[in-house]
């Protein structure tokens, strides 16, 4: 009776399939099996629109490998949430990207939020999926350390402190509750930034954990009625 | 380190409690425990603004006691989610009503989802919070059974077809993929109702349960940084 | 043939209900009679959505005493609007909110408008009202002057320097043509304030209750088709 | 100390400035003047953007007029408000259309209105007044007995019967508390439609006249502090 | 100084390249060279979110080897424009989805909308485009003929008669005035339809053929500062 | 074959419908036909709401002479689109107004952009055009050079450095990729600023031209089927 989530990194960087591994381990339950896996070929790191359109074949192939292996749940660990949509109509199992996972548990702790992220040309795509998910007027700021995803793996002080800085400038000056991590590679400093300043820090990988625990509590699952049913055969 | 959750029923039915309570029990997770509790005096059942605003003070005493247990989370097992935003405001757990419950988790197995709900007159409030939450280009339609909501408890076979009437017109005439109880006393029948229509439905105390076993394991709490802070003292 | 308009105090403030009174008493038409009342028990002052949920029960007691009393209407002094919607259950006659009033007549004098009011924990309070009122885009900026309720009452001069200071903020930076004060202690200050800046300042207080007068003159009561109606008895 | 309102009809058709002007008196207060004026030149019903742009040049001809008379409050008597902003600009006074009257005294009673109108055509004036005032989700529905402006004057007996109709279908089909009467043509039949259905019935006409008694009983006049200043000189 | 675009099919249906690239040529200007390209690999047919995230590989390839051909400008010839902002990453030129280009050009010549399209569960995809580009409010309606896209290349008859019927609905009873067609399969009907039903009709192809010279008769391209810039090296 | 496009200035100076004339020829097709007009009587510069609602006569008046040269399309070349919707009423040929015809360019090719316009006190006629159009979301921000309209004809000098300022500080600062120029008489600066910050620039004015050309070229006309039939004979 455990729980298998299937933690997708969509893009190749080794290192941080092993951090949001352990991000999700972190908050997993005793009996809940974390699989981090990513893709083969693709991207080192995901920073645009199209690095994540290039990146949604490696994510439903593996979510198809998750499927065939009865995964009791899939997520997708980057914040642009690629190819959810997508995803869901492949799986049986829920699927839930890390962007909406942090949002979600952050508007039920306070009552808005500011999102610090890498690079100031991911706010566009931040933007959309608040609106999409309706989360637009929660979201008091969107807030960049403009380095690159990968200096999160190898140039880790530098990141450490500009990550937060722009946290404390958050807190002070956004009136918001809480502050949500904007990369899958900032998983592994959620805690630390959150003892320094003193206010929660969401981390979207142990939010989605938590998320598809509670779904697979609920014996719920992607719904196969409408608009996620399985893809078209042609 | 078992989880303590706290499910106030804010009306003085006693078998919506306890049935609240039950349903709450099927989706705990084994170290988690359930108190189902409702206040002394009050209305027994809540039916528009009114009796939501009276129910107000029953609420937050409830939560101060919870508090003083310190227990992990509270939940507010009212569908129009009354006093939510104060609950938050006297609790240092999560707290977190049904309603905002089930909305967060249908938008993560469906695009679109419908509530069917007792009374006519209550559709505003659901609509206020649909807006206030973010959600209301996410759901379809709200539909009424236009029974009061004890006759969930006094006549429930009478209840019971109305309910899966409206449940079916609302997968076949609203393009929706999960369907939302809109009342805390729906919650025994979410089960049959779905089994019977082969389409995943919600129930928000079901929902609310695994939300806050989620932010327990996370560590969140609600964020005493911001307008969640606790009352000024006078 | 006179109107008799209640205007409800939601805090124990004797002093703030007598200056309440005189702001409604300034505006109202000769043979329009101001009756302010405040409950006995219950906050001394309301700032954050606690206070507003402990209020409502003390608002809605003198709103029946108002109705027994064949009152023309109800106006609920303080800048939450608490208990409005269940108030207007309760009554027959119309019931109107100071920010309610101070935001319709504000659009009617101008394209934008600053709210200037107490603590910045209310904010999210009055962006609340805003989205659900309809008025989010109308509304430049919330200002805080950063005091408590009852420094209106007590430290009058540093209140009045702060909250002036604030306006001429608004103005000067907002690209408004009227501000609107947030808080029913606020309400004798307003003309000076308008005077000062050469700038109009809208007190919900006075506006209120012209709205009342204008509502009875058009015969028009609180609605009782639909979701207004009376609460159902139990 | 009268209050001194001049009541424009925007189109040429004296019968219809008779009839405005008389539902202005009905609900004036015993010291307040009403002045109802139409242009001499212009066209003789508003029924489409072509017409309203049209009769700006007459409306703020009489807005100058009646500056110059130094009234207290200038009303713009046909539902598309038309020259509204531009008349805010000429005015010293308030001035205010007939549809923003109607839909702020309407969200005051009740948390819905319908609107009934003359022909479906004008819907998307009706529609974008809606979303620039911030009233879109306040309104259910815009039914349209599909007659032409004239025949309120000339064919009375069907007009009355075909909007009897309309306002009988909102009143049971769209969940709402009160209706808005959508041409000034119509202000003469707002009561009787109200009595013979037992709902609120709002004509624009008597809600302006209130509104302005209102504002000038708080001092508050028409802006000149930012994009309601007087026209440039050239 | 021709203007050379190239017409992306996404999916790999010849026979719909062909009829595209048709529709294209049928607007061009005489100095305008359309070359109408699809992948070699990829989906025979777009009909959800999976299709559309796997046909992203062969659309940005085709955009690279456009590109690399200095051609003027891309159109992504598939309703649920995929790959947009990706390409737009890539490209220098200006890029356009036929479903922006027809909701573009339907607001110039009407104020309100509706699409027919093929499939049900492809609605939720135009939703998302329209509330990202802006026009929710646009779009009176989406109706679908519920016959899979390439039954428009195999059974054109009985294609064609479910999308009249459904164009003739739209402009029956959405109070619309013009009707934008759903599907880059739909391209070659645009006319007939428009002529039998007299309103007109918009084929996204044609659209976006003209959007392309228009952008490359004002010098525009896509916008190398900010978030369309060139994707980032690795 | 040609495409012969009235522009419309819609105030009376003559040097600006001069420049207007010759923005449009600059991006004009070789067969098309551009003659740029302007009112005998009227307001010489456009600077709010008052001039805007004085202007439409001339404009409208304009529109009539066009259509029975039997022109191919109307420009109305004023940033506030004045008489937009009226002109559609009494066009057959299509009507675009400058601002519209920016917006669109301006979201094809970045997804945001900045508005730099001349005197603050039009803020409010963009903003209620943005909210219309439904491009809100998609302006970042709207910078005033504050100098009235006619220094952009007798003060170029000046008027251009104030205008670069202002678009260089949109371009560092707002995140955006692309920006609008605000006003009919900026055309002819648009492409030194932008050659000079090395950002698209859009003038309204040519956008205007090649929408017309599209619009033309695909056979479409503005639709008498609806709300911009003719205007109804009374």
């Amino acid at each position: 009776m455990s729980v298998r989530i299937q933690v997708i990194n969509p893009n190749t960087c080794i290192e941080m399939t092993q951090a949001i591994g352990k991000a999700a381990e972190k908050v997993a339950s005793p009996n809940t099996q974390i699989t981090a896996v990513s893709p083969q070929n693709g991207v080192s790191s995901i920073e645009g629109h199209y690095d994540e359109a290039i990146s949604a074949i490696g994510i439903l192939e593996l979510v198809k490998q998750g499927k065939d292996n009865q995964v009791d749940g899939h997520i997708i660990a980057c914040f642009g949430d690629p190819a959810l949509h997508a995803a869901r109509e492949v799986a049986s199992a829920p699927v839930i990207g890390i962007a909406e996972a942090a949002f979600h548990m952050a508007t039920l702790v306070a009552t808005k939020f500011s999102i610090v992220t890498t690079l100031s040309r991911t706010k566009i795509i931040a933007e959309h999926l608040l609106q999409q998910y309706g989360f637009s007027a929660h979201c008091a700021q969107i807030r960049c350390i403009d380095l690159p995803v990968l200096a999160l793996e190898n140039d880790k002080e530098v990141a450490y402190i500009k990550l937060l800085e722009c946290c404390r400038m958050a807190k002070e000056q956004d009136g918001i509750g809480v502050i949500v991590l904007g990369c899958g590679g900032m998983a592994e400093m959620a805690e630390q930034v959150s003892d320094e300043l003193g206010i929660p820090v969401i981390d979207g990988v142990r939010a989605a954990v938590k998320l598809i625990e509670g779904l697979h509590g609920m014996g719920l699952k992607t719904s196969k009625w409408g608009d996620y049913n399985y893809p078209i055969e042609k």
